[in-house]
């Protein structure tokens, strides 16, 4: 962890090197990656099984019933799936309204224009195995496309020495998933844009994974649609020293928790406030059982950055474009109507991060490193395109069509010209 | 041009194809512009001088002054400057209207979420220089990143031997570009994704490019935003008897004389009048500026394609995917209703593309090779990014939080638990 003074004289070239500092994996995997992509597109079902059997060590038959999602589904706690049923009511809620309305006018030329939004036709969604699962994961990807009315919803997640973890199948079950196959890694990323024997292809991917997972989903970007480019997660807190330091190192923790190159950020206005967070994130780290990666997380990219008041605060998020901010603090609306990049906000003393990853409505997978500059989350507009349309008659072409004449003339474009020009000419 | 009939015992196979041949560049350019944009990242305004010397030969300048872009547009004939003049103001019009609405509500359990859309800061639009100079999709580009509310808006073009076209720098200055460089190919794109010491950094980019442009705009896509992969432009044609086969060829050959690999397909459900057509392109292609490229087009990637009824052609066309698809027929709104998958429809005999291309006021800028099944024209969309926010109260969070820390617990995250709990407990 870092500190550093706002007011101190050396401050704008630390933290130009904390905005710049690359957290994601420097892997070079991208060759390993293409390898697998081209097998696969080459050999298809041949190659994932080849591929499954090297990395997960299992040639178990791919495809799981739905009477498996609906079996791990009715083993849950009731506790549980209490808890997953109200996660993905209020997400299907949030997403349904998201649902873009189409256009269809008639301008003051008396040219009819417009656009109409269709869902894709199939979608898939990568989920993560092994042992860390996200039962949250399945619902924030699937129940986006379900609410774009996407027909066929696919999931593949990898089952390492053929043990799939059922939450997961539960939550597929709960989002209403039509196929789910035990392939993971470039390979079922691969599977899925090409189609197989076995597997028909999809038009679009989304969901989390490890290096190879996504390296596979850029390299196949253009072949099928995708999320993003994901990277490690990350929180920005804005807090005053109103709040009670625990709470706020426990959102700090929240993401430090993910993973070693996940990264914690609290900007406050009062140096002695920030000091008793710092010592309130290492008495929690050493209770908690994810305590080795919140620690390095913590150690290696970790900020406490004292400002003079935290409306100095705001320019430096902006430059951060967090995936997550937390404003803990009176002004916290104030704030967040100056706010210019964040994935999303969290607004007063009572939203932590947290609450959003898991039940409030919004989605969680959020623009990473930065892509909050240019970036939004996963919507129901991933899972939908748009067509736009024209109709014009005699009097529109006639209206016009003599300007697109002489500009397709102009571009050195003589049957552009002529396709309007001949319908001008009767 | 291949001639295909969808009653034929083969036509699947043939049909099958046809969808999946590969018109783009196979040029193995990756390696070439990994190593330019490497070097561009490193080096900087070294880089991209050395660059522009060895592949545009010119060491001018790279700043184009805006007194330049308003001494090329006061230089236009006034026919030009009124084309450009409505033509921009159509796809403003047209444009403004495709914001999008913020979101800001108080849910049934007193939980207040939404969504905030806001610009990017700075965009870069890149535009193709030498012989073919296009101001109109200057106008495509430019213009949503206004409207979207983009704060510096730049554009860089190639000046090869030190030559610019000055319509593209008049159509500059007709958009309101803040910024125009003389440099283009992969070190102008890379120089607007990571910045030199001349150019501040963008955070979106869109434009045409060639295979160069386009890879480097696919490597640097996650540093930046991009408008999409392009390739070769195509249309399809639904047309029955009663149209003029002059105005029907008219149309093929627009998209034919772009590029090579253009391709142009007819659907029609009278095999003389597709004989008829087929006779009109050979007639207007001798007689067109263009006609080398239009013949090598439609010679390689041309097709008439019978079918026993227009609606049958629309399962064909959804496989297809075209960029742009015409309805030229009696039935031209019912056939609309059914397509699913098509970057933009034009309706109804007096609608030619080509229309579309320059004045009517949708984006020109559209997905190809069968991405319109997931992918969307250029929009307003790709100049703004969602934030998405949540504030809840003491009320709020013991209504949902519990849930959360159920599956925080599942998950195996206790810290992301702790962060609600400890909130729940006071």
């Amino acid at each position: 962890m870092i500190r550093l003074d706002a007011s101190a004289p050396d401050f704008a070239t630390a933290f130009a090197a904390l905005v710049d500092a690359r957290r994601e994996a420097d892997e070079d995997v991208a060759r390993d990656v293409a390898a697998i992509v081209a097998r696969v597109r080459d050999e298809g079902d041949a190659a994932v099984r080849d591929l499954t059997q090297r990395f997960d060590r299992h040639s178990l038959d791919w495809r799981i019933d739905r009477a498996d999602c609906l079996a791990a589904w009715e083993g849950l706690p009731s506790e549980l799936r209490d808890a997953l049923e109200l996660a993905a009511e209020r997400i299907a809620a949030y997403h349904l309204k998201q649902k873009p309305e189409d256009r269809d006018e008639i301008d003051s030329a008396g040219i009819r224009l417009g656009a109409r939004w269709r869902p894709v036709d199939a979608a898939g969604v990568y989920v993560p195995g092994g042992r860390a699962a996200y039962p949250s994961s399945v619902l924030m990807n699937a129940l986006p496309a379900k609410a774009a009315g996407v027909g066929r919803l696919v999931m593949v997640t990898p089952a390492p020495d053929g043990q799939i973890n059922p939450l997961v199948l539960a939550a597929a079950h709960l989002a209403g998933v039509d196929e789910i196959w035990r392939i993971g890694g470039a390979q079922a990323i691969a599977a899925l844009a090409y189609g197989t024997e076995t597997i028909a292809p999809v038009d679009v991917i989304t969901g989390p994974g490890n290096a190879w997972v996504a390296e596979a989903k850029r390299q196949l970007y253009g072949v099928v649609g995708i999320d993003m480019v994901a990277g490690p997660s990350e929180i920005v807190v804005v807090a005053d020293a109103k709040n009670d330091p625990e709470w706020i190192a426990a959102d700090l923790l929240s993401q430090a928790e993910h993973d070693p190159t996940s990264q914690s950020i609290l900007f406050t206005d009062d140096a002695a406030f920030g000091d008793r967070v710092a010592e309130a994130v290492d008495r929690q780290i050493a209770v908690l059982a994810t305590g080795a990666t919140a620690r390095t997380s913590w150690d290696a990219n970790g900020a406490i950055i004292v400002v003079p008041d935290l409306v100095d605060a705001l320019p430096l998020v902006d430059r951060l474009a967090p995936e997550h901010l937390e404003l803990a603090c009176d002004d916290a609306e104030a704030l967040f109507d100056a706010v210019r990049h964040a994935g999303s906000v969290f607004i007063g003393r009572h939203t932590p991060e947290a609450i959003g990853d898991y039940v409030a409505g919004p989605n969680h997978v959020l623009p990473t490193g930065r892509r909050a500059r240019f970036a939004s989350g996963l919507s129901v507009l991933d899972f939908m395109k748009r067509t736009s349309f024209l109709a014009l008659d005699e009097a529109g072409l006639a209206a016009i069509g003599p300007a697109a004449v002489a500009l397709a003339g102009a571009e050195g474009l003589p049957a552009h010209a002529r396709s309007v020009s001949i319908r001008l000419n009767q």
